[in-house]
């Protein structure tokens, strides 16, 4: 199993550790300490050498942060986590209400003008740091780098992970790394840049066609890199971790210790490219001293990344394949064995993970299983432990969310069953987010449209009905990468242009607090489009391919609330959903895709 | 009549002026000059006086601009005005496709390194002006602030409009000048600054409740003026003008002739707010000058007056009602004349016109109609001239987009009338246009979403066809002001949010080049909406109210492309719109009100 359902919170842990990093703040001179829940990579995983958050607090969810004073600490978290922290850290934290309650504001009523606040560069951005110090203006708090306070209190703090990294094939990267050097070394030329520093995993990853295994479900090399104008790199990593690459990496690549990143960064020759959104502010600190010139811009990586090339989206596709068979086993059995009684949310997270696991091709999971039952569904990312473990019961919606990182691509995919009768408003709901899910899958849009832009179109009989979930209608997801990955999404904020090439989560949902959650979610790459007969002959379109095969719950769709395209639309994707999946399971399951793929 | 038909297009003016603009440009020691269409108060219509452009090129239309060199000039123009421009002005002027090519690009192709450029820096603005030198930045070409070089060559210029302005009356303003002042005054002072530059009239018409006839179809007084932080404000107006306001205004508006604007400006105490996309980067440079400290910002009239209040509602309301029925009669006419042969563009024109004057009630037409029959209903902005006026004929769509300038208000609407029987694939297109329209007035929507979020809902049905239009779906509306009004739109690239009392046109379309153009335009004013029976009980809600009364073309609607709550809002709508205007027509107008009324 890649997952587990132990929570290991000790909140009893905290007040002795929050008391030695007061210690070493008075040692320091300063009046307060952050403690981000992020490592140098910013990625949405750490290490569990990296787990300072949870190592000071106990609290271990994926985002937040711990800002301490002499008198007060609190740990900032955000809506998915206000019940969890609260069990997991001790009293000595108060549980802070984050966005709504930012770090500056905190500060200026917890600290005297004039108080000094540290915090270890590596672990904050540029942006986040210039945003620090502009709430902070005229407040007399100043933010202060230091060497990390809460680390050398670890005393039996983890190794980093030492596991080598491995090659990414080019039959499912489809570019060779040199080809991809080359291109992305030309971009940061014309930036007026002589080399890029790249902090990002996944950008490494997919730069240089490799991957590594050092945090969970995102299968990416803890490692640092230049991307010099020339195409070529100077890559960091821990000790031995790259050596079975060199052959795959060539001359042009040249590796190096990960110790050796700071003092190589001091003597680079600007002007140096930095992500201020993704690189530590430590990088500009580093050049800053060392007189080269920085220039602010995005990741080269980033947008060749999510443009996907053609043997990417092959990969992808033969990914959904396989992950739509073992959806439909699992489908096919939960159906029938849940009504039944005996099941809980852990079991159907094993059994879910057990189909995946015996395609051969699974990886890892690409993120912990959301399985919902009842009133758990209606809680946004809910991730079962043997403390909140429900039992399925008859009359509830249970709602699935996983994927699958395997040997060619990443799946992410939503579904939610009804036990018995469904809960009364239950199929109303479910109809109209399936019109959003669907009016998102038909659409066809000129190009320049971001997808802030199609959001709308996802909630629109929703609102009609003065309903609406609370989450993005979107995210990018990666190839063999991270599920979740920028710059495009389907979200209010998103000023993104789509592309052909990128991928795209189109998961609305709906939740009744208490009661039921409800989404459905597929994933769909924007491609070109042609027009449709009687179209305008001079325009240019984008679409959306769905490359998710998986059948939709016909026992919660209310067929008279679809209009004719949209009932269309379901029983065209259900006829491919049989083409393509029936000839990949069998049994019990076949027949029962046979009965769920039936026009309405 | 407002309206004219003649477009007094010389052509042969423009070389001799031309010329004698470079003798000028000569001894001023410049290589290049800019004309633009604007004046200081860059409004969307300019007095006869500062129609420079026009003067210097023979061009009319409605934004633009010329730059000239030695031996190049050229008249950079918009998409709508590429025919025209060929027609109206000499051959020493190339006509360029603008925004394609921007200036900046034009003037490093023109000149050399080195080049001096002159431009009048009472007509730009500062983020006009900003953006010029990012843009030419390495390029070694200045642009040079210098006082006017084309308008001391105008023998014969008109003086400035000397008509006085008026009072706009409580009723309809509903709320005094001194609250607004107040309010306003405590914003600035919010904003760090002493005093605020006012140089736009419709925001120092909105904020001291007064009007002027110094341009056309836009009622706005010229005018510039200084807001204090203590509420008190200093109005620079021409000789006269605003002498009949004195006891409207009091003792708190101190009353100065426009030609000590400068003089004040540059003995202000700082800070100064000054709005860079509105004032003339002149403002800036006067400021600079004295020393003063500038800060910049929106001109703080704009959001207020975008939200209207309820007077300003019930006043544009009203206003509606009684263009509602001055657009029943000219439908009724039209409907019956029309297929009887002999009709022309401009009798349409005057027509409508008439039945608007007929009410008493309107102060000037708020734009000048666009009534395009056949092809040139696909031309944007069409304005039918004697040169261009065409027969109506069988067979045809008649596209009309109208308003008047009311004594409580401004409308503006579009209905598309078919002439016979309708051309191939207009009846599909304009139920598509209709869907998206419908679409559009019935949704609900949470705070904080943007017209750039809603404009796809207006679209997305013709987007499935391959169809979409070539402009934004909504703009903001003035009430007794400019029919063009921001900052609120519904349009891609709106990131404003919407709030209630903001007004916006809806008015999707579709142009088929050649042959015929369909658009229908309501307007729509932001409320709260009550959540839904079923709704989420949490949730507060935005929608629209339409306040456009007037029937939609029921012989163009194809009624089996409705789904049923399409059809449902159209009958409800032309319910309401009987039980509205039936009262307020009578005869033929009654009798084909009521026809057009019934439930599909």
């Amino acid at each position: 199993m890649f997952q587990t359902f132990e929570v290991s919170a000790r909140p009893e842990q905290g007040p002795p550790r929050l008391a030695a990093l007061r210690g070493a703040m008075k040692a320091a001179g300063l009046d307060g300490w952050i403690t981000p829940r992020a490592d140098i990579h910013q990625g949405e995983y750490v290490a569990e050498r990296d787990a300072l958050l949870q190592w000071l607090t106990g609290f271990t969810g994926s985002a937040g942060f711990c800002a301490a004073t002499a008198d007060r600490a609190a740990v900032f978290v955000d809506g998915r986590y206000r019940l969890q922290v609260r069990e997991q850290v001790a009293d000595v934290f108060a549980p802070v209400d984050w966005p709504a309650t930012q770090l500056p504001g905190w500060l200026r009523a917890a600290l005297p003008e004039g108080g000094r606040v540290g915090f270890d560069p590596w672990l904050h951005t540029l942006a986040e740091v210039a945003a620090w110090e502009k709430a902070l203006a005229g407040s007399g708090i100043e933010m202060v780098a230091h060497d990390n306070l809460v680390a050398p209190l670890w005393e039996d703090r983890p190794p980093p992970p030492d596991a080598p990294f491995t090659v990414w094939p080019i039959e499912v990267a489809g570019e060779d790394h040199a080809a991809k050097r080359a291109r992305l070394g030309k971009g940061i030329a014309a930036a007026g840049a002589g080399v890029a520093v790249l902090t990002g995993p996944d950008s490494i990853a997919w730069l240089l066609n490799i991957r590594g295994s050092d945090v969970r479900c995102n299968p990416v090399p803890h490692a640092l890199a230049f991307l010099h104008s020339d195409g070529s790199v100077d890559l960091f990593a821990g000790p031995g971790k790259a050596d079975p690459l060199r052959a795959h990496l060539g001359d042009a690549v040249r590796l190096h210790d990960r110790d050796g990143f700071e003092t190589a960064l001091a003597a680079l020759s600007g002007p140096v490219l930095v992500d201020p959104q993704r690189a530590p502010v430590a990088v500009a600190q580093v050049l800053g001293a060392a007189g080269i010139a920085l220039v602010e811009g995005d990741d080269p990586c980033i947008l060749p990344k999510a443009r996907k090339n053609p043997a990417e989206l092959r990969g992808m596709r033969a990914a959904h394949l396989r992950d739509g068979a073992a959806m439909v086993n699992f489908l096919a059995w939960v159906t029938r064995a849940a009504p039944e009684g005996g099941l809980t949310e852990i079991s159907v997270v094993e059994k879910l993970e057990g189909f995946r696991r015996a395609t051969n091709k699974l990886i890892d999971v690409s993120f912990d299983t959301i399985a919902g039952t009842g009133p758990h569904g209606a809680i946004n990312h809910y991730r079962v432990t043997e403390a909140t473990n429900l039992p399925v019961q008859q009359g509830e919606l249970l709602l699935v969310d996983s994927g699958g990182q395997y040997v060619d691509g990443t799946t992410d995919i939503t579904r939610t069953i009804p036990v018995g009768k469904p809960p009364a408003g239950a199929a109303g709901a479910f109809t109209r987010v399936l019109k959003g899910m669907v009016a998102l899958s038909r659409v066809r849009f000129p190009h320049g449209v971001t997808g802030g832009q199609l959001d709308a179109l996802a909630r629109y009989h929703l609102w009609l009905a003065g309903q609406d979930f609370d989450h993005g209608t979107g995210h990018g997801v990666g190839a063999g990468l991270s599920v979740h990955e920028g710059p495009q999404r389907i979200s209010r904020i998103s000023n993104v242009p789509l592309e052909p090439g990128m991928i795209v989560s189109n998961e609305p949902g709906y939740y009744r607090e208490g009661a039921f959650g409800i989404r459905i979610e597929n994933l769909l790459v924007v491609e070109e489009k042609a027009p449709p007969e009687g179209g305008d002959p001079d325009r240019r379109w984008l679409g959306f391919e769905t490359i998710t095969f998986v059948p939709i719950e016909r026992r919660l769709i209310v067929a008279d609330m679809l209009d004719e395209g949209e009932r269309a639309w379901v029983d065209a994707y259900h006829a491919e959903v049989l083409a393509r999946i029936g000839p990949r399971v069998e049994g019990e399951a076949l027949d029962w895709l046979k009965a769920a793929c039936a026009p309405l």
